[in-house]
């Protein structure tokens, strides 16, 4: 166990800091910062800004110059070691003469892991891992999540009154919650690679599941529909207006409804259920590089979701409201007979939004990192 | 409208906290509590305990013997003008020669409502009203509704899931919340006149009722059942154990089903309303002194009287864990066919109580004085 001084804590922050500004951005690359100093003294700041553009470690140096020799950089993810769309970081480490790094994380990327870190050891620099670890993991644990377990980090966005009702028993749920709130939902669409709803939500509500955030610089996540029998969308939905790249999820052998689903990529998941494979769907969206996906639907997706183990996090927004028994639920879940059956979860976060209440909550049986 | 100084702030912070003491003990009485100064210097303190035992006043004037004349007094409720169980405060103040009375909120209770103050002027004593009123306010929301409304204040008292479950499909409700909330109830039972349920809840949980306090003087609170049909109550149950003074609420014509009914205090509230008229019910308790009544009952009775409009606050535990779609709803409610006819809320407290979140709600038409 390194013991690290309270200037790598205060720039390793920084270096986080730096990071968050790539939020939503980055994807599908990880969030990445970068500080180069010498001692207190900063000599070189940077960030990775977007899958394509130099790595957070390349601006720092170049803002250091020759002030990199000799210095500690902090990293916020261990360097890269391969030639991917920009040359090794590791590399670029050594050459410019820095003498220790250090790093939150490793990268568990498979053509990372290890290797950028045992590139900067090789050549004579010190490298200390493991700064502020659980902060550097909750800013990439849609990157780490995919990376490691070949699945996205899952998010179900929902918003119920006191009395967990999503809405009405005829259907209207606009709107429990506040605008505040609504535009809450706004960043966390933003900082998700994919907004996933299914069939009902998509008929129901005619829903855009686009970013809207004036004057933010947002890489547009992928629209996904769980459609099983092509059928949900209706002609001239949004969700079929081509603004936005979207993908139907849908069983084998169905035929669209009309020719309207030309303008979307229609989609057999590979999986071994029947109807959607719910794994398979989630699958095929980390394999297009998809780190963080954020559901919007009703309590059936959502329900099969949770109950198959396959959320991650649950960012509930509560109305000071009451909807009484009548109405929709929060999540079809299957029956319990047993009190030790029920689904626990640990609050991770809690805040106002407007009048409504905001909780990030996590299955409890799931570790941090 | 009368300037405070700070002292004056002060000295009723004060006298708010000794009439605090009395939460568990004094109903039907008030909780007050007096303070007598001369400038920051307190000469005496005191604090009401029981009913028919001395006011406040008493006691802080029996502490600042002749240190009294000419002093300040600070009292957290209107001093009384007539003769109870104890001779007018008002009087004794006059006597002891003191020079001013500072009064959080003036007494509604028919006996008082302004003669203590209009005493004191006439006497020559300086009298402000209407310091730190919403505090004073909120120590006697029992008293001062029932005082002013013939009705007690109603608490409902519900434990649910994260997504508004009680229980299961089964009726197995033990336990949702932890440990540390079941005792945090206790202290909402000891401040209560009057635990009511309802005959499904008597019936499954063979609840007790009772203050489970080690160590704390409490008066304990009656216990009240709606009990129609007079068969909700099984041979042996703990409501039929007599430790308590209990009274069963049914509707006419009924006959108990059984002699252990013998225990209890039937009463038909008398009423228009078809069944047990729950308008009734309250006024019957608030005609016996009940200031607080909490109602630790089901969806169906905590339902009927939230609709009803006679529910005046609610103390709402929320466990951790998800029970899922065929679990039991908090209140039975009216199905709504549009969204406007949402009952809206006001979070008036929030704290965490063990692994639980501790929600304290008011219906957001209700003012607070």
């Amino acid at each position: 166990m390194t013991a690290f001084s309270a200037t790598d804590h205060r720039l390793m922050a920084r270096a986080l800091q730096l990071a968050a500004l790539g939020t939503y951005t980055t994807a599908p690359n990880p969030r990445v910062g970068c500080v180069i100093a010498h001692g207190e003294r900063v000599v070189g700041e940077g960030w990775h800004q977007r899958a394509g553009e130099p790595h957070a470690e390349v601006f720092a140096l170049r803002q250091a110059g020759a002030a990199a020799r000799g210095a500690t950089a902090y990293v916020t993810l261990e360097p890269c070691a391969h030639f991917g769309r920009t040359p090794p970081c590791a590399d670029a480490l050594v050459t410019a003469g820095v003498a220790r790094v250090v790093v939150a994380i490793e990268d568990s990327f498979a053509q990372v892991d290890g290797a950028g870190l045992r590139r900067l050891r090789q050549a004579g620099v010190t490298v200390d891992v493991g700064l502020m670890t659980d902060a550097a993991w909750e800013l990439n644990r849609g990157f780490l999540t995919r990376t490691r377990l070949h699945r996205p980090w899952v998010r179900l966005k929902l918003a119920q009154s006191l009395d967990g009702r999503t809405g009405l028993a005829n259907g209207e749920s606009k709107w429990i919650t506040g605008e505040a709130a609504r535009e809450d939902v706004q960043h966390w669409r933003a900082r998700s690679s994919v907004i996933l709803t299914g069939a009902g939500t998509a008929r129901a509500d005619n829903p855009r599941l686009t970013v809207r955030l004036a004057g933010t610089d947002v890489a547009p996540p992928l629209r996904a529909v769980v459609d099983s029998r092509l059928d949900a969308l209706a002609p001239g939905c949004h969700l079929l207006d081509g603004s936005v790249p979207t993908v139907v999820f849908h069983r084998a052998g169905m035929t669209p409804a009309h020719p309207g689903y030309t303008a979307v990529e229609c989609v057999v998941p590979d999986g071994p259920r029947p109807g959607v494979d719910l794994p398979a769907v989630l699958g095929a969206l980390a394999a297009r590089g998809a780190n963080e996906v954020q559901v919007e639907a009703g309590p059936v997706l959502c329900g099969a979701l949770f109950a198959a183990g396959l959320v991650d996090e649950i960012l509930l927004y509560v109305a000071p409201v009451f909807l009484g028994d009548a109405a929709r639920p929060l999540l079809a879940l299957p029956t319990l007979t047993d009190m030790t059956g029920r689904w626990h979860l640990r609050l991770v976060e809690q805040r106002q939004v407007g009048d409504d209440m905001r909780l990030l909550l996590r299955p409890a049986d799931r570790g941090v990192a």
